[in-house]
């Protein structure tokens, strides 16, 4: 959590904000932002995408993407990214799609995770992770990777 | 997670899907449906509105309503409920606004919470919550309670 602080102070400190699009963390990446008092300085908000639809009309994820790689893809991750930091009117967009398992999903192995980074000047990052242990695992170190791809953008001290 | 397992049940037998627009608990709602496997069946998604803008933005709720209520307001949770389900696409909409403090937001007491449910055929419900504890605990209590709502009206056995 002592990192959590220093990630929002660092955000302040710059006068940024930032928004987040979820799939498979289902909202767990804002509520645990949330947990740090005075957050509301930097977060406006999110969209929790856990329908493939609803990544196209809540989050503006171009609809043949989707249909052409399905919902657990990198530039579905960035897409998310990009509209979460649109759709929301923040600085930073993050992003999560992926299978918490515990079986597969689609033919995508669980634990199969993008992290999507969007950001100023048509910024854009992506991470693959493979993830092992069970839902719960996965989904924590999805909301710790996307947050760490925030961290290092903003150079947190 | 008994209790939480029984309500998706309810809801899968039903054939009826849930969303959440979420002020106060930050995404923590369908972050606590998520962990359910099987989920996917009736959650569609939701709507993290933490800035007070995104209320009308995302979630619809009227403007002029919220300049002159403020944010934690029965007919503001009502109307962002109504906003999750529409926005969402599902049959049964939730939503929180509230305080979570530690002081007070506006001049409205730390752990004054509203949530709410919308349903089929204009359904609306509203309950004020007057919940102490530490954020945290206010945060568990408001999705606890909207979840309530929910597990009334399907009738979880």
């Amino acid at each position: 959590m002592t990192g959590l602080a220093a990630l929002v102070e660092q955000l302040a400190a710059r006068g940024e904000t930032v928004a987040a699009a979820e799939s498979l963390t289902g909202g767990l990446l804002t509520a645990t932002l949330v947990t740090v008092p005075g957050v509301s300085r930097v977060l406006r908000g999110g969209l929790v995408v856990y329908a493939t639809d609803l990544k196209h009309s809540l989050a503006g994820v171009d609809a043949d993407l989707l249909a052409a790689r399905g919902p657990v893809d990198p530039d579905v991750a960035l897409a998310l990214a990009r509209g979460a930091r649109e759709r929301c009117g923040a600085d930073w967009g993050l992003a999560t799609t992926g299978v918490a398992g515990p079986g597969p999903q689609d033919g995508v192995p669980a634990g199969t995770v993008y992290v999507a980074l969007a950001g100023p000047g048509g910024l854009g990052r992506v991470r693959a992770l493979d993830i092992d242990g069970d839902r719960s695992h996965v989904r924590l170190a999805a909301v710790e990777s996307a947050l760490d791809l925030l961290r290092e953008a903003v150079a947190v001290p």
